[in-house]
C-alpha cells in the first residue's frame, strides 16, 4: 500500500509537468483527488493549483495558511496569482498580501484592482520595456542580463520616462535587423493595444482575429500596465464555449465532472425546478382542452408531435442566433435579413413537415379532420418557434439575461403551450 | 451609389486587416457579400480568403480559374492553402498544383498527404532550422538574413544532416545566453515533438495544457516535416467546442449564420425528419394506452411533465459527460465512479421532484392514485434518463458514432418512450 503511494508519488513529482497533475487531480474521484494532493511536492503545489479549475482551487486552499499560500504563490504570474486570492474569504486575501514583498503585492493589487473577466483581470505585470533611443545593439545586452524572459515574449513594449506607451519591438524585428539602428527606427507604432477595462471575450475576439501571441494592456492614461498572453485567451475562449454548453443544461462551465453526488444533487435540482414550471405550463394548457381529448383521444396520442417538433426547430434557430452573436457577427443591421430568412425556413419546413405529419395522421387514424388540424398546428408553431427562436436571445440579452442560461427554458415553454394550444384548440373548434 | 462604393472600397482596401475584412463579409447577408467581396484588392484576397469559413472560400473559389487561384495563394502558409485547396474539385487542384513553382508545390503536397484533422494537415512547412555546432553568435548572423522570420517562432528548431530532429533553441535562450556559446550547450532535448499523425483535437489539448506557442512536426521516421501555431490551434478548439454546440441541435460547425433560405431550409429538414422519427415512436406508446386515457383523462393532461423531467435530468448528464470526454477526463478507471454518483444523484432527485409532483397532482386532481402513479413514474423516468445520459456517449463513441450528434436524440426517446410507459402503464394496471 505505501510502497505503491511512494511509486504514485516519485511519478507524480519526478515525471509529470504541473499541468499533467493537475489533469490527473481532475479526472480523479474525490477522495482519490486528497490522496494525489497530499503526495505533491510543496514547491509544484503552485504550478499545478492554476491549472486546477475555480472549485477545486477553493477546496484545496481551505486547508492552507496565508504563509503557506505566498510560498505557493510565490512563482507564479500576478494574474494567476490574482485568480487564485478571488477564491478566498476577503480576511485571508489580506492577510496574504500582508505577508507579501512590496513589489510583489504592488503588482498583484494592481490586477486585483480590475473584475476578473475584464483586460486588466487577465493580465500579467511581467513586462520586459524598453526606451525607443537606443539602439538594438544595446537592447541585445539589456535582454542578455535576464536570466530569463517571460514566457510568451514575441515582443518588447516600448515605454517614454513617463511609462507611457509608445510602440512594441517585435522579436522578430529585433532578430533581423541591424543592430546599429534604434528602437524608433525599427519599431511597430500601429501595434494593438487593449485598454484594462475591455471585456475579456472582445480580447478574446482581438486576439483570435489576428493571430497575436501577446499584447500590451495600458490604463485609461495610456500608461502601460501589463501584457496579455494568449495562454490565458485560450482559457477564456475554452471558457466562453464551455458556458454556451453546459449553460443550455443549466450546468456552469467549470463544472467538475467529479464533483460529489450531494453537491452535484443540489445544484441540479435548481435546474428540475426551473423546468418543472414549464412542463406545468403546458400542462395546465392541455388541462383547459380535457374535454375535447375525452372525446378524440387520438388528440393525446399526437399532441407530443407538435410540440416536439416546434421545440427542436426553435432550438436550431435559438443556437444559430446565440453563436452569431458570440462570434458578432450579428447586429440590428443584419438581423432583419436573418429574422426574414428564419419565417422562410420555417415556412418551407412547416409546409413539408406538415404535410407528411398530415399524411401519417390520416393512414393512422384514418380522420382526414385530425390530419388537416395537425398539418395546421405544425406550421403555427413552426412559425412561432423561429420568430421566438430568432428574437429571444436579442431580448433576453437587452435585459440582461444570459441567452445561453435562459433561452432553451423560455423557447421550449412558448413551444410546449404554442404547440398544445394550437392543435387541441383547432380541434375543440373543429369538433365541438 | 458608385460614390458610396467607392468609399467602402477604400475603406476596406486600406483601413481593415483582412481578417476584419473577412468578419464583415461572414457577417453580411448573401447579395452584400458577392459585392463587398468583389470589391476587395487582388492582393488581398488570398488573405481575406483564409479566414472565411469554408463554405463560403468554396462559394468564392468557384469563380476562379487556376492561375487566380496560384496568384491568391501565393503568399499564404501551405496548411491554409491545403485548406483551401481541399474545397475544390479534384481536377481543379491538381490544375493549381501544376502551375505552381516546384518548391510550392513539394511543401504543399507534403500537408495535403495528411488528413485535414490530423497534425500533418495543420502544420505549416515555414521552419527555421539550425545545427547544433553553430554558435549562437552565428545563428543570429544566419538570422539576420533573412528578410523577416516566420510569424511565431518562438524557437528555432535543430536537425542534423538527415533532416531528423534533435531539438529545439527557445528565442528567450538565444536572447539571454552568451553568444559564444553552441547550441548544443542551450538547446532543449525534451521539447513536445509532435508525429504527423496525431489529431488535432490531441494537437490542442497539447497546447493547452503546456502553454506551447509553436511545437515541430515529425514523420514516421523522426524527420522534421513542419511547424504548428497556436494561431491554427486555436482554430481547432474554437471549431471543436462550436462543434458540441452545434451538433446537438443538427447543425455544422461551420453553420453559416447567413446561408440563404433554400439552402438552410434543406440543412434543417433532415434534423426534423430524424426527430419527427422520436416523436412518432413516443406517440406511438402513447397509442397503446388510449383505452386508459379516455376513462383518466387527466392521465393526458399530466404525461408531458413525467417525460419532460426525464429529459431534462438526462441531457444534463449527457452533456456533462460528453464535456467530459472532450477534456479527457473521462476513462474506464473512473467512470464507474461517475456512473454510481449519477445513479445517486438521480435517486436523490428523483424522490425530490416525485414528491413536489405528486402533492400538486393531488391538489389538483384530488386523486391519490394518480398522484402516486406520478411520483413513481418520475423516479423511474430520472434513474432510467441518468443511466442512459451516463452510458450512451460511451456507447455512442465505441461505434464511431458521434455523441455530440446523436447523443440527444437517442436520449430523447429513451427518456419519452420510458416516461410515457412507466406513467401510463402504471396507470393501467391501477384502473384497468
Amino acid at each position: 500500500e505505501s510502497g505503491a503511494l511512494n511509486k504514485v508519488e516519485r511519478i507524480l513529482n519526478s515525471g509529470l509537468a504541473p499541468a499533467d497533475i493537475a489533469h490527473l487531480i481532475e479526472s480523479s474521484p474525490p477522495k482519490a483527488r486528497k490522496v494525489l494532493w497530499d503526495l505533491v511536492d510543496k514547491e509544484l503545489e503552485g504550478e499545478v493549483l492554476q491549472y486546477l479549475s475555480e472549485d477545486l482551487q477553493a477546496h484545496f486552499l481551505s486547508d492552507l495558511s496565508a504563509e503557506e499560500l505566498v510560498d505557493i504563490t510565490s512563482d507564479l504570474d500576478a494574474d494567476d496569482v490574482a485568480d487564485i486570492l478571488q477564491q478566498l474569504p476577503e480576511r485571508v486575501t489580506q492577510e496574504v498580501l500582508d505577508a507579501m514583498d512590496q513589489q510583489d503585492r504592488t503588482r498583484l493589487e494592481q490586477v486585483l484592482g480590475y473584475p476578473e473577466d475584464s483586460a486588466g483581470g487577465l493580465m500579467n505585470t511581467d513586462t520586459v520595456t524598453i526606451r525607443p533611443d537606443i539602439t538594438l545593439e544595446v537592447v541585445m545586452r539589456y535582454l542578455r542580463r535576464h536570466p530569463t524572459l517571460p514566457e510568451m515574449t514575441d515582443n518588447l513594449l516600448i515605454v517614454n520616462r513617463n511609462n507611457e506607451f509608445i510602440g512594441i519591438l517585435t522579436i522578430n524585428k529585433l532578430l533581423v535587423s541591424d543592430p546599429n539602428q534604434t528602437v524608433r527606427e525599427v519599431m511597430t507604432t500601429d501595434a494593438r493595444v487593449i485598454p484594462a477595462t475591455m471585456q475579456d471575450t472582445d480580447v478574446a475576439k482581438l486576439f483570435e482575429r489576428h493571430d497575436l501571441v501577446s499584447a500590451p494592456v495600458v490604463d485609461a492614461e495610456g500608461k502601460l500596465i501589463g501584457r496579455i498572453t494568449i495562454d490565458d485567451v485560450v482559457d477564456v475562449i475554452r471558457e466562453t464555449a464551455d458556458h454556451s454548453l453546459m449553460s443550455s443544461v443549466g450546468l456552469d462551465e467549470e463544472e467538475d465532472t467529479f464533483a460529489p453526488a450531494l453537491k452535484t444533487s443540489r445544484r441540479r435540482a435548481v435546474w428540475l425546478g426551473i423546468n418543472l414550471l414549464t412542463a406545468l405550463a403546458a400542462s395546465a394548457v392541455i388541462g383547459l382542452f380535457d374535454k375535447t381529448i375525452e372525446q378524440v383521444v387520438a388528440l393525446a396520442v399526437l399532441m407530443p408531435i407538435v410540440a416536439s417538433m416546434g421545440g427542436i426547430a426553435g432550438s436550431q434557430v435559438l443556437t444559430l442566433v446565440i453563436r452569431g452573436q458570440a462570434l458578432g457577427h450579428l447586429s440590428s443591421a443584419n438581423f432583419r435579413w436573418l429574422f426574414n430568412r428564419e419565417i422562410i425556413v420555417a415556412g418551407i419546413n412547416g409546409v413539408l413537415w406538415a404535410a407528411v405529419i398530415a399524411v401519417i395522421t390520416l393512414l393512422w387514424f384514418n380522420d382526414p379532420g385530425i390530419a388537416a388540424i395537425i398539418g395546421a398546428a405544425i406550421i403555427i408553431n413552426l412559425l412561432v418557434a423561429a420568430v421566438t427562436g430568432a428574437a429571444l436571445p436579442l431580448i433576453l440579452k437587452a435585459r440582461g439575461i444570459d441567452p445561453a442560461l435562459a433561452g432553451g427554458v423560455v423557447l421550449t415553454t412558448v413551444t410546449d403551450v404554442i404547440g398544445f394550444l394550437s392543435f387541441l384548440g383547432l380541434a375543440t373548434l373543429f369538433y365541438l
